[in-house]
C-alpha cells in the first residue's frame, strides 16, 4: 500500500469514526527523539518541537503521530518525522524494530503518569538522529536543539507535557547520555 | 480498572464492533515466547502451544492475545500466559517495557511474511521465563517443549502459521541461544 | 572450567600480575541492579550495598566485579550477586546476554565521566530481580532497598562514587520506571 | 588520550607482554557487523570481509578488534571499521552504547561454541550501518555483499570460522531481518 493510499483511507476515517474507535481500542503511536550524533554516533543534542497543546498551553514536544491501517511502522515513523522536521531532516531509522521503551499513554493520568486526554495510546518510541536541515512544519512553532544535559533538566521537563519529559530521559538513558 | 471491569468493555465489544474496529486501525498485540530457564538465567527450552489454527489446521503456536482498551501491557502479557498455560504457571514478566522485537502482521502475506487474515496487528514480542507447572487451557490441545536447537529446526517451523517460526527464532537469538 | 579452578587461577594472579595487567588491556566487569518485581514484572525497589570505598568513605554501591579467566559473563554475574548479596538471594539472572547498558571507567575521571583509580574497566550493567532473602557480605556493611522515586533522588547520587549514581538512574529508565 | 597515543601504547604492548595478558584475563573486543541500509532504515545487504583465518584458510568474516588500554569502545568500534572498510566508508555508529548481543570466545571451542584459539575474548557485537563506498583494507583480500537470506544460508555460514556465522544470525534478527 503506497503512503497515498494510506493517506486516502486515513482521510476517509471520519472524526466520528476516529472518536468511536479511540473509544473501544488502544491506538499504536510511534515516537521519535530526533538527535544529532557526532562522527563517533555519539548523541552532542537533542531536539524538541514548540507546538500549542490541545489545551491551548505552548508546549515542547516530540515527535510523535499515529500508525495508520495497513501502514508499517517505519514508514509511520519516517512519515511523522517528515512532517514535522521537514523533508530534508535526512533521518536514520534506526535498523532494528525494537524500539527503546513502549510508553503508554491513559486518559486517566493516574494509571501510568503518561497522559493523553483523547485516547488510551501505546507509543513505540524510537531515537532517531537526523543529518540534514530540520525545519519545523506549519503544524509547529519552532524547533530547539538542547545538549543533553540541557534537556534533562527541570526547566525543560516544565514545557513538556503529558509524560513526555519522561520519554526524553529514557531516551537519553538510552543513548548513555543521561546526566 | 481491574480486569473484570476490562473484560466486561471487552466482551461489550460486540462481534460487528470489532470487525468495523479491525477494518480502521492497527489492533495492539502482545506475544510471549514461554522459556525454561536454568539457574544462570541460560533458555534452556521453549514451550509452543498446539491448537486448531482458524483455517482448521493444527498448527504450533506462540502465547499471542489482543490488548484491550484501558488495559496496561503488563497486565495483556500476564493474562494471555496465565489463559494459556494455565494458573500456575508462574511466568517472571521483563522488568523492561522495550520487547525484544515488533512484529507487524498484515492481512496481506507480502508486505512483512507475517500474516494475520482477520486485521493489522503490531504485536510487542517479549520472553517470558516460567517457572511453575503449565497446564495448557481448554482452547489448547496440548503444550510441549522443545530445545532451543529442535526449536530452530525446519520441522518446528513448518507446523506454525503466519510467520511465527520467525518470532520464535528471533526470540532465540535474543537470548543467545539460536543455533 | 568449574568455579573452583576458576578461583584457584585467579588467586594464583600475583597482586603484581594483577597490577601489571590492568596498566596493560581494559578489565572485564559486570555491574548489577538488585531489583525487587511485583508480580507483574514491574520493579518495585532497587537494592544498594553499603561499603567502604577505596578511599575510606562510606558510600552505597551496585554489585560489580570482574570477570575471570575462564569464566563466562553469567558465571561471573551469578558469583559477585552470591558474593554481595548471599546464597539466599534467589537471582533472576536475565536470559539475554545483552547488557542494559557498558559502563566504560576510567582512572581519568574526565574521559567517560566514570571513575576507576585502579584501573580501565569496561562493565557490562544488568538489571537482576533477586526473589529470595538478600544478606550483605562481609565486604558491606548494609543491603537498603529504595523506591526507584528515592534512587532516582540526589541524595542517593551524592552517596554513590564512581558515576554509579548514573548507571543507577540508567537502569531505572531501562525498567520504565525512571521519575 | 589521543588515538596515536594509544597506538603507541599498544605497539609497546611487546608480542611476549600481549602473549601473557591473554593468558591472565579476558579481552575486550568489539564485532561490527555492516549492513546497507534503505532509506527507511530497513537492512538491505550485509557486509563480510574475505581473509585467511589463523590457520591459513580462506574464511569469511565480521570486522572485529581489540579494544585497547585507554580507548573508548565507541573510538575502537570506528577505529576497525575504518581499519577493514577503508576510510570512506561512513559508518554511522549506533547512538546507544549497549551491543545488540554479547558473544563470549574460548580457546576451548565446548565451552560457548564461540572459538578463539588465542585467547579468551569477550565482544560487544553492534550492527553498523555504512553509508559510503567500502574497500577491504591490506588485511583482507575481499568484501562482499549478501542480502540477509543469502547471509543466513548454510552456504555463508560454512565459510565463516569460530562461530561468527551465529554472530551474523544474531545480526540479522536483531534487524528483524532474519529469513
Amino acid at each position: 500500500m503506497s503512503t497515498a493510499d494510506i493517506d486516502a483511507r486515513s482521510s476517509w476515517l471520519s472524526p466520528e469514526d476516529l472518536e468511536s474507535t479511540r473509544a473501544r481500542v488502544p491506538m499504536v503511536y510511534v515516537e521519535a527523539v530526533p538527535v544529532r550524533v557526532d562522527d563517533r554516533g555519539r548523541v552532542t543534542s537533542v531536539g524538541l518541537l514548540l507546538r500549542q497543546g490541545p489545551d491551548g498551553r505552548i508546549v515542547r514536544a516530540l515527535v510523535s503521530g499515529r500508525v495508520l491501517y495497513g501502514e508499517r511502522v517505519r514508514d509511520a515513523l519516517l512519515r511523522h518525522v517528515e512532517k514535522d522536521l521537514g523533508p530534508m531532516a535526512l533521518p536514520a531509522l534506526p535498523p532494528a524494530p525494537a524500539p527503546f521503551s513502549v510508553v503508554e499513554y491513559f486518559p486517566d493520568p493516574t494509571v501510568t503518569g503518561y497522559h493523553d486526554p483523547r485516547q488510551h495510546a501505546v507509543a513505540l518510541a524510537f531515537l532517531v538522529p537526523v543529518a540534514g536541515d530540520c525545519s519545523p512544519s506549519q503544524e509547529s512553532l519552532d524547533l530547539a536543539w538542547f545538549t543533553p544535559h540541557e534537556a534533562a533538566a527541570d526547566a525543560v521537563a516544565m514545557e513538556m507535557s503529558g509524560g513526555q519529559d519522561r520519554v526524553l530521559r529514557l531516551a537519553l538513558a538510552h543513548a548513555g547520555v543521561l546526566p
